[in-house]
């Protein structure tokens, strides 16, 4: 494995200083970038998952296209109930759907907690082939669902905005739930746990649906897998964990022992420090549909944005996944700003 | 006009002490009332908001049924784009479509600030139906969007997660964008100057999307314009506002004159009250989702609620509107563990 040239991001997550503040973009290899529509009109969503060299192909995109100071590996969080055995459909123009959802103790018996070579062995083959094709330029990001955000889909069966569904699950059969919840943990740890031997540099975990659930419930839930699955973790590879809107759990995430926090557009930045505390990295937490503002606009704005989180525990990102209508232009403005942004002493 | 039986809501709006806490619950008069689907199912959208007599059967089904401590008007934020000249098409199963939405500055000379009476006159007219209807029994809370929501259904045409054409309107043409959010004001303060002449005993403004947008934004976009309007009704009638998710401007919000302000379950009861100050009431924070869990669950949270916000300046509700799929019994519950709750104090 060759040394990494950039390690801006690994430095910021240890807790070291770094001679600029590292970016990456969520999402960004994804539709706003021609050159993945292209594989995207040719290949289906977990064909591309799924086959290392396209996987590989789209994971660099953005490395080479936007400059952005690590790769994130392409994939979805719905290839975890896939792995363990529930149908999973990916229509592009539709979003996922789950044709026969968990709803009750019977439904478990379909599932099991796999064997991650046999079940999801394309993932770490990819990332083999992405660490050897990046050649140290800059780190891999691995990632999975946290088991909150997995189990919305799981039991839901679609995308929601409320995924009542879900959480009646949890509020009608919590020992079921609870028992559903540790069957995702298990097996999102095992795959962490393999992406990082195949050579992930770090893992996220995205709670994309953390903030639907109110902080007694998010407490209860969610944060105690993610805890999990941070310990598990921890000792292989630095941990960075995004529950977007769930900003009232901000101190009580910092306690897992994840090296950085996700943030979102909506938590200013000076809060999110101050829910934090000092002893953490941040990350975020540009509101995505900015980048659909004219290009001075985006400049002010992410300079703003770097002077309020400060230069140093952090690294520059968006505060969501970026929009497929954003010009390559605008997200390319995004990172060169943060890479030629010194600080201020005002 | 009949003497209020019950004032509780109104007492609490002028900061004054009440025998036990009051409730109601937003979308109260909906889908999940088996006598509201029957009419839902014989006619349309539009011929039910605009038919005084259904808009006022309506409006009782709850006080009625559920035995809620306020009727709120039936009608949709929608009948304002649609008065000020936008064609708006309410399909029950998709969601609202504006054919033609703003986009550019030309489309502002397709819309004006109409006059009142001749385009919600009906409006007019079903709260004196109502008014004479309730008989005093409980009071009417007239409402209307944000302009900043009112604006999303404009320019995206469409609901959204994102409303980023919305966001990228305000982003890329922020003169046009406030142009329109300044003829959404002023059609707002008339028509709910209207609301409350006719007979609405208070007012609620629902800001459902300025939670999409950061702190700086909502304070630039969404909040100027919630604050003319305060300032235009109060004379009147006492304003609750309500800005689902956008916790970060509470304190900004409790500085605009509101008598009250709605909580979304995400914000944490102690957190809001120490966000807004003392000198006004607060409004909420029930997760919908939570009514479908059991009937002993769903009493021991809402006693959890109430204790967490305290008896007073409070108005017990959930903390977005009540979901399709909750049995009526279980919205019973909660009204009546309030109606029955009395402070401990441990």
């Amino acid at each position: 494995m060759s040394e990494l040239k950039n390690d801006l991001i690994l430095k910021t997550l240890k807790g070291e200083k770094t001679e600029r503040t590292p970016v990456w973009m969520m999402r960004q290899a994804g539709r706003y970038l021609p050159q993945y529509m292209e594989l995207r009109n040719k290949y289906g969503f977990f064909e591309r998952c799924q086959t290392p060299e396209l996987a590989c192909q789209i994971t660099l995109q953005p490395v080479d296209i936007i400059g952005v100071d690590a790769a994130i590996l392409f994939s979805d969080i719905l290839v975890v109930p896939q792995a363990m055995g529930l149908e999973v459909q990916l229509i592009e123009s539709k979003g996922p759907v789950l044709p026969n959802p968990i709803q009750t103790a019977n439904d478990l018996t379909r599932i099991r907690v796999p064997d991650i070579q046999e079940t999801l062995g394309y993932v770490c083959e990819a990332i083999q082939l992405i660490k050897k094709e990046l050649n140290g330029r800059v780190p891999l990001i691995g990632f999975a669902g946290a088991p909150w955000t997995v189990l919305c889909y799981m039991v839901q069966g679609k995308g929601s905005k409320t995924f009542d569904e879900a959480k009646a699950f949890c509020y009608q059969q919590p020992e079921l739930a609870h028992q559903l919840l540790q069957m995702i943990t298990d097996t999102t740890i095992a795959y962490l746990q393999a992406q990082v031997a195949a050579g992930a540099d770090t893992v996220q975990i995205f709670d994309s649906w953390g903030g639907l659930l109110s902080k007694e419930d998010f407490e209860t839930i969610s944060l105690p897998y993610i805890q999990q699955i941070v310990a598990a973790i921890k000792p292989h590879a630095p941990v960075i964990v995004f529950a977007k809107g769930a900003w009232y759990s901000l101190a009580e995430m910092a306690q897992t022992g994840a090296a950085a926090l996700g943030i979102d557009w909506c938590t200013p930045p000076e809060l999110a420090r101050q829910f934090a505390g000092r002893n953490i990295a941040l990350q975020g937490n540009f509101d995505p549909a900015k980048l659909l503002s004219p290009i001075p606009v985006i400049k002010k704005e992410v300079k703003a944005m770097l002077q309020a989180f400060g230069g140093q525990q952090y690294i520059a990102n968006l505060g969501h996944g970026i929009l497929p209508n954003v010009p390559v232009d605008h997200a390319k403005v995004f990172v060169d700003t943060v890479k030629e942004w010194h600080p201020t002493f005002n």
